[in-house]
Order: structure tokens, then C-alpha cells, then sequence
């Protein structure tokens, strides 16, 4: 039920537990409606009404007023690639070959340090970091996930959360034999215990996962009915390799493997020829765009302009902490519209609105969820922030959405909102004890510097 | 005098101003020397001792000590290309054709709107905006630089402050067969009046200066012992239309000209030969490097690698807001660091400490002030910034340049001093009215607008 369609009586007013008001409210809806001085009322964890501030405070009455007069307000970023626990190898290894820094660095440490306790206090960090940059949802892969479960239900962050899979010993999947059941077993345990929880399996890649582990993986997923997680066309490398093993490039491996369709994100796809680009439009999938690990690592610069222009559905994400090196979504977009226009020689690419929306609304059609999250429109769930123009690299305001992508950083973000609880009002985190977690992150890496 | 060399007697203390205590110092220095628990003894506008805190603290009688424990500890950065009253213009024309941006907005909004109030705002509000995010100095150009002279001598920051010359009708220079006079009156106006203010003169372009304005301006910024500044190579279409006019590439025009020296600053070298990066290195002359204005106008990607391999003394800058939208120097750092990574194919490319280098002591080298500025040294002007690293973001800590560079950002800079002076403590400007500064531009935005 949406209290948007009810009128109120003459003297009646309806009841809300929260109304932001005086706000700049960026709705990302369809049509990008902006209201001035505009208010959003939120009962339990839904938006229920979105009007001028004048209009709404006449029609609501809410527990509890959240004033934004001096903020934009706008649906929480949703960070669809991450491998959250990796905050705990924070600038271990930047600036080295690709090669060294995966087996010589980020492998090994992972093979030592990575169990559900190290996740847990890891994935903890990341989404303080996350809620304190903006971002409400988040799409996560990673070993030894029960750990990444436990603290975004802890946190009552929104997040899907994959077990990963990968044909080699891992950790916590010693016997990779068992890795989808391990992964099928990780969903049983998570699916449905947490409103703002939703398991995911990710199988790690082409090359490191054979056809019949890809093939099993997604039958566990629809039998679930979950999403299906896999890097793709990341490096040249791999495209070599895949169409050396099969005699094609990836993403038409993946085709012939019936893993493209709706229910599949699939990560990086920056080598991708145009027949790609098309098979990726017409099968639905979801593609994460990931640039600035895709530059720190060298890996290539995806055809993000093409994608778009395609209807391929792109979410923004900012990868792992070992590639980044943090999780500040509003970097990430800024990289994002600067990166395209240089690199395809032209100025009008991927503008700060497309962008915001691949960040909003884009991520959450990456991720199936465009019926719920991305945009602040009644009826969808109560993810929202606000950020504080009152600054002074946010002065003057001609176009709030290139302030969003060009000019402001994760730090301008005054209040969360998830699934319509308030989780920061004016930075301060209100359920999450931040010194705690930072404590326990600095123990876990004196053992990883050994 | 150093107080480093004077030994004090057994009971007797040196007396300072300042004494940071208890930080992690990078210096900077040449060896790049990082001390644990260091501190730094600041004497008037001099740094005057570094060393572990518990050695300083037993030598050194300070006035006033700034705890710096749980902060990082470094010169402040250096912004070598600005225009700094563009803030004005911030967000003003995004995601445009290069022509339609400049000529249907830019350029009418400098002919309307550029006096020497708006440029003394508009430079007030760069200026906060830089100390907030740990710029100590900036080297600018623009027109009615009077204008950002009073700002920079109201403000207290360090500045290279250039009066802009170009062969067109110009604010407050109608009249362009007298614009090289108009920027040496400038000078005589300038040069002496404050010590942290250094006047220069700023050719636009060798394709909107005459082969005679830019001789004259040089031959005045010779006369007066002073930097001269051009933009240069820019863009492709300014590489064909100095071939087109004068039979060779820009940077070769600039050498027969005269004009290549270590007193002169040239702007963006994007599109420049293997020929001309070994000119540039030959000759001493500076170069800023400005990724994120690059990309932003899709102007291409200067070859940065080979710059620094040739020993071409390479600062770093944001440019003016209209092309960037922030003047933040830790985004600037991980844009240069990444972009190159990826363009070149190379991961080891534009290591976190290169970066670092490039936006402290290397910019003080391109502005020929590395005696003075760039690093902590003994003897240096204290001008230092201190970090907080006591953050989500910032959590672990392996290697602090690469949280400078990948993870940190403008926002995480705690406390400035500058010339000896500390003039933002705890994140608050001691000296500065922000909210009367940013109403100021907020009333020119509300013009412009119209």
C-alpha cells in the first residue's frame, strides 16, 4: 500500500514515521524530476509520499522530522561489485605487475588470513566506510561469506552477499569438489533471515571455474531463485585463455553455457567486441563498471559509452579495497565520467546524469532490484541520503547532478537512511560502534604484516 | 639560521613557535625519510628541527604544541595550475563539445561577470576550498588578478599570482595592445607587498599570443626576476594550428621564441613528442600535469611516464573549476596515478610515492621554489599539513602513501599551517569567514545565472 494514492481528509492528516524536509530532492524516477524545497515521508520501510515541503507537511504527520533544508536528497548509491572483507588488505600491495600483486601478495595473504571472523570484522569496516560515503546497497562476492552475512545483518546495511566459487582450495572450501554445495548450503543458511540480506553465489571467473562448476552454480541459482555472480572479460589475458580453451571469447562462452540472462551480473566486461556489447543487451544480464580498478590495475577501459548506448543495464561499482583502494562511491563516479571522455576522445560522454543514474537506478536494474531501489518514488523501499551543499567545493550551485559527480566527495554525506531506519544523522553513525571495528581491523593486519 | 645545527646546553632549551609532536612525518626530503612518532619544531615562518618526539620534545621549549598522535604528518601540497576565481563558474557547463563550452559559456560569462570583486571572492572561496583539502600553495592565472592578489594577501596562503595576457579584448584589459603593460603594472603593484605572495605574468596560449606579446611578457617577467606561465599543447587542434602558423609544434615555437627557461611554467604538455619531452628537460622549465581538467574536456593524456623518466620537473594541478569541478589535490593524485596506469598499459606506472613527490616537492621544483618549499627539512618555510588517519577509509595502514594517493581525499586534512602560521586547526579556518564568502559568490552564481 502506497499512502500516496490516499487522500487525506480535510482535518485528517496521515501518519508517517519520518518527513525530509526543505530538501533539493533528486528522485532519479523516470522522468528526473527535481523538487525544490521538497519533502519524502517515510512509514516503516517504504517511501509513502514525495511533495513540495509545503504540500506534504499540510498532508503528514510524521514521528520524527528530518530537516534538509541546505542538502540535497537522493536515493542511497548502490555499490553493485565489491569484495568487502578486502578493507583488511587496505594498500598491502598498489603499484605492482598484476602477477606479483595477485600471487605474491593478495593470494597468499588471503590463503593465511581469510576465515569468517577476519570477514566479518573486514565487511564490518567496509560498510561503515559505505554508509559513511553514501552508499545503502551493495553487491558482494567473496570467500567465506557467512562472515560478510553476519555483519550486514548486524548493521542492517542492504546488500546481496555471494559465497564465492572457484575450481581451486579456497578458504573455507578447502575441497573445491564441494564448492557449489558449499555455496548452495551458505544460500539455505541466509535466504530469507534478513529483509535487507540476500544470498548470491559468485563463481570467480571463466578461467578459474570449468563449464560444468558455471553450469551447476547457475542451476543452483534459479532453483533459488538468486542472482548469479561472475567476473568477466576483465584482462586481455583472459580473453586469450578462453578462447584458447574454447574457442571463444568469454561472454560467448557464457551464452553457450545459458548463464546470460536476467538473473547473472556479471563484473568488468572490459573487453568485449560490439557483438558482445549486443549479446549482453538482448540477454538482460547486468554488467558492474568497475573504473577505477580497471585503471589501477591496468586491466583496459571498458565500452562504457557503447553499453549504455546498447540498453545493456550498468551498474556502478568500486571493486575490492586491494584495487581502489577505498569504497567512496562519489569517486567512483566522478572517475567514471572523466575516464570516457578521455579515452573515446569526446567531451559530451557519460554526462554527471547518466552517471548518478548508473550509480542509482542503474545499479539497482543491474542487480533485478529496479522495482524496489534507485530512485525515490512512493511505493519503493526507503533508501536515502542526504548530502550538505552548505560547503564550500559545493559553491556555487548551478546543476546539482555535477556537483554529485564532479565536485563532491563521500565525505559531504550528512545522513543515511536504509529501509526507512535511519543508520547516520549528521555523520554520526547510530548503531555501529566504528572505533570498535577499526581496533579489530588494525589487529587483523599486525598478523598480515607479520 | 637552522636551529637543527645549534646544539643546546645540557639544561637549556631551544625556544620555538610550534611544535607538532607525535605524527607520522613523511618528509619529503630527498630520501624521503618517514619518521614514527616524530615531530616538528616550527620558528617564525621556518621549520627549524625534525626528529622523534621524545628527542624534540626534550630539546625544543615551545610555545604552543599540536598534538599530532593518530595523524599524518606532511609538507602541504602544492597546486601548480589554477584559475582560481573560476569557482564562480563551478558546474556552470558540463559534459559540453569543447567549442560550445568555451565560446557559449565560459567565455560570455568571464566577458559579463569578470571584475576584480568577483575574482577576489571567487579566489576567497578557492582559497578555502584549498586549505581545506591541504593545498598550502597554488600557483594561478586569470584576468583582474588584482582581484585574487587582495585575496591571497587577505587569506594568508601561499601564491604564484599571474596576470593573465592574451591578443583579444580581456576583463579589465579592453584593450589588448596594451596587455603586457597592464600585467607588468601588475607586477609593480604586487611584487614585495607580501611575503607569500609572488606576482607573474600568464600568456594564455602560443595560438592567442603573438610570437611579440609572448617575447614582451617574458622579457618583463625576466626584468622582474619572475615566473612566466603559458598553457601549452593542450589539445591536438593546438598542435595543428601553431604548425599551420609558424611551420613547427608548440613546444619548439616556445624554444625559438626564447621563452624556455627555469622560470617558466607551461601548463598540460599533452600532446607532445618524444623530441619535445627531451626539450622540456634540457631547458629547466616547469610543467604542471592536470589529469582530471584533461579528461574532462577529453583534451588526451599527457605523457606523464616519460615526462618523469626524462627529468622533466613535473608539479601537479587541478586547473580552474570550470574544468575539473574541485580543487582537490588528493583526487588529483589518485586520477594521475590510475589514469596512466591504464593508458599505458602498466601498472607499475605513477607509483603512490611518484604521485605524492609530484604534488609536494615536485611542484615546488616546476615553480623554482624547491629550496624553499616541498618538503620538511630544517630551514624550509613551515608549511604543513596533518592528516587524520583515525578513519573507517584510512583503516589499516600498510604504507602511507598509498592511502595518500588511492584512499585519502581533501576532507581528511585536520590541521594547515602556513608560513608558520596555523590557519585551520580541527578542521575549522582560524582567520577566514567561509559563510560570508561563500554568500558572496553565491550573490555573483545568482547574476550570472541572470
Amino acid at each position: 500500500m502506497t499512502l500516496s494514492t490516499i487522500k487525506p481528509g480535510k482535518h485528517q492528516k496521515i501518519r508517517a514515521d519520518l518527513l525530509i524536509s526543505g530538501g533539493l530532492i533528486l528522485t532519479f524516477n523516470k522522468n528526473k524530476k527535481v523538487l525544490d524545497d521538497g519533502a519524502v515521508a517515510v512509514a516503516g520501510d517504504q517511501i509513502v509520499a514525495l511533495d513540495k515541503t509545503s504540500v506534504l507537511t499540510q498532508e503528514i504527520e510524521a514521528r520524527e522530522i528530518l530537516d534538509a533544508s541546505g542538502c540535497l536528497v537522493m536515493p542511497g548509491l548502490i555499490n553493485v561489485h565489491t569484495h568487502a572483507a578486502m578493507t583488511c588488505f587496505r594498500g598491502l600491495a598498489d603499484d605492482l605487475p598484476h602477477q606479483e600483486w595477485l600471487h605474491e601478495h593478495i593470494f597468499p595473504a588471503e590463503a593465511n588470513h581469510v576465515n569468517e571472523e577476519t570477514v566479518y570484522w573486514g565487511t564490518m569496516l567496509a560498510v561503515v566506510e559505505m554508509i559513511k560515503s553514501g552508499t545503502t546497497t551493495f553487491c558482494d562476492g567473496y570467500f567465506c561469506e557467512d562472515g560478510a552475512a553476519r555483519a550486514v545483518t548486524a548493521s542492517r546495511i542492504r546488500a546481496i552477499v555471494a559465497q564465492g566459487v572457484i575450481d581451486f582450495p579456497a578458504p573455507g572450501v578447502p575441497d573445491p569438489r564441494i564448492n557449489v554445495k558449499a555455496a548452495e548450503a551458505f544460500v539455505f543458511r541466509w535466504q530469507g533471515k534478513s529483509p535487507h540480506l540476500i544470498p548470491s553465489i559468485f563463481c570467480h571467473s571463466p578461467y578459474t571455474c570449468s563449464p560444468e562448476t558455471l553450469t551447476r552454480a547457475k542451476e543452483v541459482c534459479r532453483q533459488h531463485g538468486i542472482l548469479f555472480q561472475i567476473h568477466l572479460a576483465e584482462t586481455m589475458n583472459e580473453v586469450d585463455e578462453i578462447q584458447k580453451r574454447y574457442g571463444r571469447r568469454p561472454v560467448e562462452h557464457l551464452r553457450a553455457l545459458g548463464l546470460l540472462d536476467e538473473e547473472t551480473l556479471c563484473h568488468h566486461a572490459v573487453w568485449i567486441s560490439e557483438e558482445e556489447i549486443e549479446l549482453l543487451a538482448q540477454s538482460g544480464v547486468g554488467i558492474s563498471h568497475n573504473p577505477e580498478s580497471n585503471m589501477k590495475l591496468a586491466s583496459g577501459v571498458a565500452p562504457l559509452p557503447r553499453m549504455l548506448n546498447a540498453g545493456v543495464k550498468v551498474g556502478l561499482g568500486t571493486d575490492g579495497c586491494a584495487s581502489n583502494n577505498n569504497l567512496d562511491m562519489f569517486q567512483e563516479m566522478d572517475t567514471a565520467a572523466k575516464l570516457h571522455k578521455v579515452h573515446w576522445g569526446d567531451p559530451t560522454l557519460c554526462s554527471a546524469l547518466q552517471v548518478v543514474a548508473m550509480a542509482s537506478s542503474g545499479g539497482a536494474s543491474a542487480l533485478g532490484m529496479g522495482g524496489e531501489l534507485g530512485s525515490l518514488e512512493s511505493g519503493k523501499k526507503a533508501d536515502i541520503i542526504t548530502i550538505d551543499l552548505n560547503q564550500p567545493h559545493l559553491t556555487p550551485i548551478y546543476e546539482p547532478c555535477s556537483h554529485l559527480v564532479y565536485s563532491a566527495r563521500g565525505a559531504d554525506v550528512r545522513d543515511v537512511i536504509i529501509d526507512g531506519r535511519m543508520v547516520m544523522r549528521q555523520r554520526q553513525l547510530l548503531d555501529i560502534d566504528e572505533v570498535e571495528i577499526m581496533g579489530k581491523v588494525r589487529e587483523i593486519a599486525s598478523r598480515i604484516r607479520g
